[in-house]
């Protein structure tokens, strides 16, 4: 399953940041040209080669609309990594971003006859590859998830439907949380898809890739080549006719508020959650949602944070007083379980 | 059925306020002492005595809250209604203000084992008698629906359930129809709830009697005397422990928001769909919801008004310069189909 | 100062639109080339020529960025208003639209030493000539004021310096009440209009023509050609600086929710204030500062009406299910004072 | 000055907490019969008694509605402090509580003829006290204020007129900051301020004594007792009538977002600024609030953070789960500057 793995050079803090390709068995039925042959960048602490210590991991899942970039992980993340340890953020731990981007941008993070079997492939491969190849502590209570934009949409849906693999969520402005001020339906453009004859023809449309990727996950059909998706709306003369039941549809498997309810108890069960957002998104459809969704889960009496930040999303995550740095590494340090005899106010 | 008609004086204008009294056959089930004698008041335009001539029906259901108040429909609405006719903002119709309070204030208009069929009371008993006593016409597209409050989601539940029977509906200031910003759970008293021996009990919490109504229309539970319901909440030590399936049932039954997708087409199908609500209520949820509740009708492409105003609720409803003179007659008039020779423009 | 009548033909509603060309006097020191000719589309209603009636007048100034447009006031314009006095929304009226756009499109109805005294203009030489001219009722209790998006800026703020002309106000959907959820520095290109060499140069920017007419009204500049403006920010680097004092001289000169305080006596003395927006708008700055401005002008105890409506900004004014027949014009019909022989529901 | 040093026993962790008592020359003048001698809760961090090193100083204004509690500054208050410094959260630091409570409630921190010149008092007073009395670094650099709802307003309000003495505020969950949803005058018995024989009736009011103390800062009158204020509104029947000249005069004196435009500058040259608060506040009006000053703020182009979180106000502030833990210490932390022999990542 393992193609290669790819070691960097040690830099002067000790700490080491692994490339490795991992092979999705569940990703080979896809229909849209996704590559099953994924990226894991895999940061291991300062003192990993020379201790006999086992570490928590927090599972990272990037924003899919930029490319997963190595050097990002190299670069600017492992030294964030390595001073939030030498300044007692956060204990040493293994950190692993992963790659589940597809051909029109994001897989969502679910199974997809169309786009492939994302969900299972976190869960029954990713994980699996990471605790059998890493000195990981392999419980739910030492294994985090968080993500960016979409990847903070797949952190809150994993914590979901796989809290008996992570126990502890963080979503950086997550995505797809809800429906806001402005309709779904109103993005797209509804002539260019009832006619379409390729794939690539939804990239000449402002948001094709998007809301096709949206619609592949969650109305996918197979049967209707070449986007493989029912379509929720249908031009009528200058209007479009809103297809209701494929809008339930839609609103069922895609956003995370409709599933609050069914996944209540899991929620629950989860040891932190949080997520935040920023305030001033040029999309304020995303800030809506995630003041309904917070409100939402609040009925449920779902215990979790939930912070609207002054700011725009994208600018802040990394660097030192990046939300990474101030806010996501203490989160885990508050909720993940370390191993006894690392203690964090004695750091090295 | 029909225990006595109560002829008024005519006045004036030559309109006419007549009030009958309905024993719902679908309301002798109930568990909680609901009277199954129900007052109607019955507005009947000016020459409605010497003409062949066939009216719309507009119906209402008023904020049980407040009591049936058989003076305010002979003097202040019989007044704005003929002051609308004379002004030409609505052609001749006849208005039937309905009573279907219970016990605990609000039948919320569903069937309920506890509380009464009201649905069913409302679709097969209430407009079959209208239309047999009184020269109706009595289709849909002259039939309208509208209610104030709790009044006003009835007339929104009536357009989502029985399109086939109310073609346009106007709901002032509704409630009920999501949640907001404070928790449903937040408000009853659960320690009182999940010790209670006695119906009466209730009416000694703040939010005993409403939330109490609101869980006997949602969760009902025939076996569990003397309340009826399922408890959403139960009290753990100082705090309470939310149950998920419970709060599930709860919004699936009981919150308009939920119903959207199931009802899409049917709303669709109205010839007119109206609501407003008053932007400084005092309690925000009601803003809150009624602005989402909007946005999610948009989402499924249901064409309808939803107008905020400066204002509280409750106070302007009536009187020349209220709401129903200015906005609900006038919204009727745009919707509502009259008899050929009845013409607006001439309206004596 | 008039420099040409131009009668149109009359319509079978027996109703006239005329066509008048202004000079006015005191837009000739405008530094960027204003014309000083201004249009005026003058409505007179059926009957007009052949009695002795006064009528009140509701001046209307349409949004700016639109180009001034005859035909609409010769064809759906005139529909609206015959179709409105015949089916007695509105008692005959005298409907005036005034064009006061300048070449970067509007005017904010302001005293500028950039681009003409329009204040003046209207109150000193507009109004005069239509009362000199037409068989007007010609005090404040039978004049009114509307406008559209930049011109319901405008309405507002004549309601607040010249109550004593304008009795009633009306604006759709107005901008500049406020700032917002973006800022408004955000928008411009300040590295372009540090350097800028001509006026022209603005065009070619997104938001350069917009912003550079607001802070001509706002913070105008008589020394520094080309734009005559005072800068808000400085770029400095890949950012900008904010210059404190003209960000406060720019919103206490142009937002209007500025000068409730100082107006807010003469906001109290209309007969009537309304104003309304779109919740859907694209822009949510819009929605969010009326909202502001609604809550502030309560604050002050100023009597008003503020709607937001479901919708879009700018596709439903006119046309019988169009705003300024369902809303604007029975607005004033409630609020002008018509002559005692004039009866609303005696309309021929 | 000084009435009276209350030494309290070390604690295991070596840290002390000292009380003070300081008579206020600038309070002396007070009409409402405030006590000049005020107290100052000193937290001295663990081997202050045996070093030369100069702390940092962090002001601490608490919400003057609770009584000054001395025991939670001995208790909770030292152990957040003690273990903030022991994990590293931030180095040592000195901490000062100050009452600047009144009889009515608050001071709202102003310079008033009518309850004593709060602003005063801190700037003149209690600062140079405290850096006369103990090793503090007395720059603005190394000295900051927060403080908890009415507290934080001061907070914000210390950093606007005096950021040459305080370098970075915190404010937990400020009020008055900006108006809201319901206006300020629905609140007060204006019946009861118009007829009032004496300053303790007005404590038989719901909203008496924190509007009186409101009114007292803001619209203070010396020839009015027994309230000394200005009335912003006058019954009239059922009524009120808003006195627009008081209204504008106490916006203008008494909410922060009047202020940010002159106060602009002085704001920009603080190192940090940071403000929060409870979405699920009782009171909305405080979120709204709050929401429009940063986005004031952002169009003065002013630094600051700006956090929204899931919450209800007062339940979280210490423990070492509070926001004093989580968020205020670790901010101080970026933003004070401490002695260069002082090392964070080595904390003893």
């Amino acid at each position: 399953m393992v193609l290669g793995p790819v070691m960097l050079r040690a830099m002067d803090s000790g700490s080491q940041l692994v490339m490795r390709d991992l092979r999705g068995q569940g990703l080979s039925h896809s229909l849209i040209g996704t590559d099953p042959v994924r990226k894991l960048a895999v940061y291991l602490p300062a003192g990993y080669g020379n201790a006999a210590v086992h570490y928590p991991v927090i599972y990272y899942l990037p924003n899919p609309l930029a490319k997963f970039d190595e050097d990002l992980y190299r670069g600017q993340v492992r030294e964030v990594l390595d001073r939030a340890v030498a300044t007692a953020e956060i204990d040493k731990v293994i950190f692993v971003a992963v790659d589940m981007a597809t051909p029109l941008g994001c897989s969502w993070y679910v199974n997809s006859p169309v786009t492939g079997n994302w969900e299972d492939f976190m869960v029954r491969e990713v994980v699996p590859y990471v605790d059998s190849n890493f000195r990981t502590l392999a419980g739910r209570e030492s294994r985090g998830i968080a993500g960016d934009f979409m990847g903070g949409y797949g952190a809150i849906r994993f914590g979901m439907t796989h809290p008996e693999m992570f126990g502890t969520v963080y979503a950086l402005h997550p995505v797809g949380t809800g429906s806001g001020i402005y309709t779904m339906y109103s993005r797209p453009d509804w002539k260019l898809l009832a006619n379409i004859r390729s794939l690539d023809e939804v990239k000449d449309s402002p948001y094709g890739t998007i809301f096709t990727s949206i619609f592949q996950a969650g109305v996918p059909d197979v049967n209707r080549p070449p986007l493989y998706i029912d379509l929720q709306a249908h031009p009528v003369g200058d209007t479009v006719e809103i297809d209701s039941a494929v809008t339930e549809r839609l609103r069922d498997n895609f956003l995370l508020e409709t599933m609050i309810g069914k996944y209540a108890d899991n929620l629950k069960s989860l040891r932190g959650l949080r997520f935040d957002w920023a305030r001033n998104d040029g999309n304020q459809d995303h800030v809506y949602s995630n003041q309904a969704f917070t409100h939402k889960l609040n009925e449920f009496g779902i215990p979790h944070e939930a912070e609207e930040y002054n700011g725009v999303w994208g600018t802040g995550n990394w660097g030192t007083d990046g939300r990474v740095y101030t806010e996501v590494l203490p989160f885990f340090a508050r909720h993940l379980v370390f191993e006894a005899s690392s203690n964090r106010t004695q750091p090295n």
